[in-house]
This record gives C-alpha cells, structure tokens and sequence, in this order.
C-alpha cells in the first residue's frame, strides 16, 4: 500500500542486499525504515516490536536465516540462526512455521547453494501471504459493493477494531484489504476506526495506514461504535482473527465481542477476514482458547507525544489501584455473519469452512 | 464516604463561614480542597470543574447564591449572582433547578433575613441530595444482598462505567452507594472499573474514590467486560444516568448499551441506579434524547503524570486522523434488569416507573 503517495511493502529486499523494513514501534509518530544486516539485526527486530503482526514476524524471521546464509550456510550456523530466531517470540506460530519451512527447504541443500535458495524462499514466503491477502481482498470487496448497491448516497461506512492491515502483514492486510480495493475501485468508503484500548492499535497503526493511503476515516472510543450502529451510521463491520476454531469461533483483540453484539442488535453484517492459516481444526470451539493476560502497565499508562515533540509515558489512572488486561476476546460463531477467506466466503460454521476447505479439515 | 480513613463531603462549610470543596480536576493524581469565599469563586470552581457531577454543581451554585447574599443581600446582588452562577454551565439541569430554588425561597424574604436563609436552604440541598444517594444506596443493597446469596464463594463482583460515585454527588453515589454500604457492612464485593474512554472517569475517579474507601476494585479497559461476563467473572453491573425517558430508556455515558448487551448476552443482572430528579416524563423514548458532540481532543490526546510527578497532555494518535466523540449513548429498557431509585427498585419501563412515582407522571 502507499505511504505519501508512494508504494510500500513492510519489509524488502535493498539493491545492496540488505533487508529493509518500517521501524513500526516509532509508529504513528514518525515515519523510519530500518536496515537489517543480519539475522541478529533480524531477531533484534521482532523482538523490540520494530516489526509486529503474525505475517510480518514470519517474514522477518525468514529473511533472517537467509542472511545467516550468507554469512555462514553451515550445518551448525543454520541451526543456530533457527534458534535464536526461535527465541525472540516464543509464542509466536507463524515465526515458527516460517523458521521450520526455511529448514526444511534449506537443509537438505549443498552449502554452497543455501544463501541463494534461502533468500528465494523467503520471497516467496512474502509474494505468498501477498497473495493470500489480496484474494480476502477480491472476495471482501464483493461483500463491500453488494452493501453499497443497497445505499442510495454517501460513503460506504465499514466499523474496524484493532489493526488487521497491511502494516500487520507484508501488503494489503486482511480485514483491511477489502477497504483498500474499494478505495483504490473508487467505490466510497469510510472506516470508523475504533482507538482499540488498552495498546490503540486503532487510533495509532489503522489510522495511520488509511491516512498514509488517503482512505477517509474517524478514530473513535472503543465505546462508540454501539451508539453509531443504533443511528445507522455503520453499514458493515469487518475484523481480523488471531485464531479461528472448527466450530466458527473466533479469538480476536479484547472488546471485538462487544461489537458482534451490537452489530447483531443493530442488523449491521459483521464479517471476519482471515487467511486460512488462522484456522485451528484441532480446537472445538472457542471456549478451548486460552487467553492472554498481558501487563496491566498497559493500561494503567500511555504513550504520545508531546507538544514538543517528545515522546513520553505517563500514568493515566488513579495511583495504586490495580488494572487487569486480558487481551483477546471470543466472539461466538452465531454472531458472524460470514468468513472472508482466500478462497472466498463463507458461513461462520464447521460446514461453511469444511466447504472452503475440506483436505485442510480431514 | 472516607479518604484514608477520614469521612468526606464534595462540599461543606467551613467553621469561619466559607466554602470548602474538593478539587477534582486535580485528581486522582493529587488531593487537594479548595476555599470558595464568594460567588464569584463558586462560579470559577464550577467552570474550571473542579467540582462536576450534577448535584454537586447545584449544591455549589447554591452556595454561591448564600455567599453573595451575605455580601450583599438586596434584590440587584440576588439577580446579578444568580445570572453569573447560571452562566457557568448553561445546558447543567440541576444547576438551573438549584438556582431556581435558592431565588423562590430568598426572594419573598425581607433584606436582612436572607442570608441566614441562604445558608439553610444550600444545607438543605445538600442533605436532601445526601439522603435520596442513601435510600439508592439502601434499595441497591437489596439487590447486591440477593446477587450474594446465590454464590458459594468469593466476593460479589459488581462492574460499573464512568463515576456515578460520591464524587459526582455529595455524598453516597447513585451507583456506587450500594456498593458503599455493602462494603462497610462486611458484604464482600469487589467492583470491575471500566476505564471508561475518552474521559477516563472510571479509570481517574470512579478508581480513585473506591480506594481512597478501601473498596476492592481493578480498572479494566472498556473493551474487557464482555469477556469478564462470558467467564462468569461479573454477577451484576450497575451504572448511573444522565436521563431516564418515560418509556425507560436510559441515557447514559457512551459504552453503557455494550455493556448491557453483553449483560444480557450473559444473563448479568444489569441495574440503573438513578435519583428521581432525572426521570424526563416529556420524553417518551430514548430516541427523543440529542446526544451531545464533544471535542475529537478529549479522545486523541490525554493527560497524565509523568515519572517525575509532572502533569502533561500527549498526543495519542495518528497526526492528522480526524476524530469523532459522541459523549453519550442509549441503552434500550428492554435491556435494563430494573431501576434502583430512592422510593425502591422498579421494572425498567413506564408502568415500573409510575409504580413508584404515580403522581410525578402526571
């Protein structure tokens, strides 16, 4: 997608070799690219959150064991560079289907063919999730038009919570990718950004990549988004998903549950956007999740910026009370209205994925 | 209600004839009172807000009516105080209605007798707002005495939005005061404070007034209590309100309507605490009531304490990203548990309502 007009990815490969990537934790207040020389500048990266969402993370991670490669593309330094990269979000799984894939296509290779074939195979992990995330695009934007067919004027309102853009994959984003084909289509659209507390995901990286695109759009309460829907002022909602289980469920960021009920009280359709990868077929439904607990510092405190310009923190709630945070939410399969997938939509049900994708369920 | 272990008013008179508050707008990083020894000094407090919530700015604009009749108690001071104290928040019900009061009962009084007057009837206000939070406080504790009985162990969770707490009374709470009682009455309870964006009431006051009592609370992000109620870790919620329209919706601050849909999705008892003085009989339903617009700055910036102690306001948001604040929203009666009001607890609607008070439907 574009920035100022000019387009981007969220991590590439230099003229001279290097990887470059967008600083995103000195996000949205400054605009920075970094250049990764190695696989440590690589690990160093994910793990200060200078990149960040699932795709991206993988993305990094390969890249990384390619300039490993180059370095050294031995037996032991190969194993070494999966380790260490292996380390810098445990929990991660797309950090470790990357690092696992690049493994497999890497070791059974001549050394001497290693740094080669590895920087072919991280490209191709990043044309793949371009591509996967540009199909949930075509399909999303069918969604997108069939709602704009029933509005006689105005702009397409479509409610978004959290980030699931471009800046969270390598393009395009998921829940966001339908948004950007609109726009791009010319088809009017307008997103209710929701700030998305406690770490404003929202107010900070969704806002910033649809201004940076020049998509209209309004940063609102997490609070908000109810009382718009009850006035008509949002037409669809679309989400991104962490996970989905076999029944349809779906684990997203806190307060996404919140929205699915009010879109139901209200007829609003609410779609989740998800590459299949998300699917768990192995989980029932969504009462197996288990949910983080994240620090209550990020709650309890906040980051912005200054008048001057300087970054600061300061605590934002009454001294010595404690704060809780959980940070995912479960939003039961019967208050969504459709999956958008790389294969298309489908019902949010066992049966609406099993007939999207009836090998991967097996 | 206490701060650290001493018992408070919002407003009270001082033995040397002045006014004395709490400074709100400087918590909850500070507590500091504040001497009002004219009306001119009311009329500052309650613009600059450092005292807010609807009975206490009519409690101290009734105080500003007796310090500027004891200045000068002639027919042009009586006018010309009430005009510069009615100027002070002009769409403020309660501050009109307490105005209104003060000028009925001073203006039939001969010169000399009306400062004394003033005095008793900005006591009796105050008083008789102490006692109607108290009889909510008792009703409620009904309510939270039932809820208990059901549970074998722990504490009563109770999640309550935004500050209907002493601090925006003068005593008690609407909300809070069940809560109040059931905690000094040895009841085991524990309240779930949503933060309560933009504003951050609930994270700043609601937080800070609950500790300073000794009440066991955790501030949550608005978008947690869904997933709280859906893990069974909420009993009951009970929140506060703006206006009560006569069929029963309710207004209240903007969040309230997903927290109740999620109350009901849960079956979470969810109860409105209200003084009879914000029942509105001329409107028939919620969607009669304007929902105020406020500043897109209250949510993209916000103020906090800094490591070293310092105030300061940041800038949260993408540069740029426009905002949008609806302050308010409605939440539909057909969502509502019941009514708890200083006459008993009532069905959530116009036969509930008329109930209790038969005459001031008429």
């Amino acid at each position: 997608m574009k920035i100022a007009g000019r387009p981007y990815r969220t991590i590439w490969l230099r003229p001279d070799g290097a990887i470059e990537v967008i600083d995103q934790a000195r996000l949205p207040h400054e605009f920075v690219t970094e250049v990764l020389n190695s696989a440590a500048d690589c690990a160093r990266a994910i793990k200060t959150m200078v990149v960040r969402g699932a795709p991206l993370i993988g993305a990094t991670a390969a890249y990384g064991v390619a300039l490993a490669m180059r370095a050294d593309a031995s037996d032991a330094a190969l194993t070494a560079a999966i380790a260490m990269l292996g380390a810098t979000r445990p929990t991660a799984v797309n950090l470790h289907w990357a690092l696992r894939r690049m493994e497999r296509a890497l070791s059974r290779l001549p050394v001497s063919a290693r740094a080669d074939a590895a920087f072919v195979e991280a490209a191709a992990i990043c044309d793949e999730d371009v591509e996967v995330c540009r199909r949930i695009g075509v399909h999303g934007l069918a969604c997108l038009k069939a709602a704009a067919a029933t509005k006689s004027a105005g702009p397409l309102n479509v409610l978004t919570h959290c980030n699931a853009g471009w800046l969270a994959t390598v393009d395009w984003g998921t829940a966001l990718a339908p948004i950007y084909m609109a726009h791009d289509a010319g088809l009017g659209v307008h997103v209710w950004v929701d700030e998305t507390r406690p770490r404003n995901q929202g107010a900070s990286l969704t806002a910033y990549e649809l201004g940076a695109h020049g998509v209209p759009h309004t940063i609102i309460a997490d609070n908000a988004g109810g009382h718009l829907m009850q006035h008509g002022k949002v037409d669809l909602c679309i989400v991104g998903t962490d996970r989905v289980t076999r029944n349809g469920d779906v684990a997203n960021k806190i307060g996404t549950y919140l929205k699915a009920l009010a879109a139901k009280d209200n007829d609003v359709p609410f779609y989740v956007a998800l590459p299949s990868s998300t699917i768990d077929w192995q989980l029932a439904s969504g009462r197996d999740i288990p949910i983080e607990e994240r620090s209550a510092d990020e709650l309890l405190q906040m980051t912005g910026r200054l008048a001057n310009g300087d970054i600061a923190r300061v605590a934002i709630a009454a001294p010595g009370s404690p704060g809780a945070n959980p940070a995912f939410d479960v939003t039961p399969a019967r208050l969504i209205s459709a999956f958008i997938t790389e294969r298309g939509v489908c019902a949010a049900s066992e049966e609406g994925l099993k007939s999207l994708f009836p090998k991967e369920s097996e």
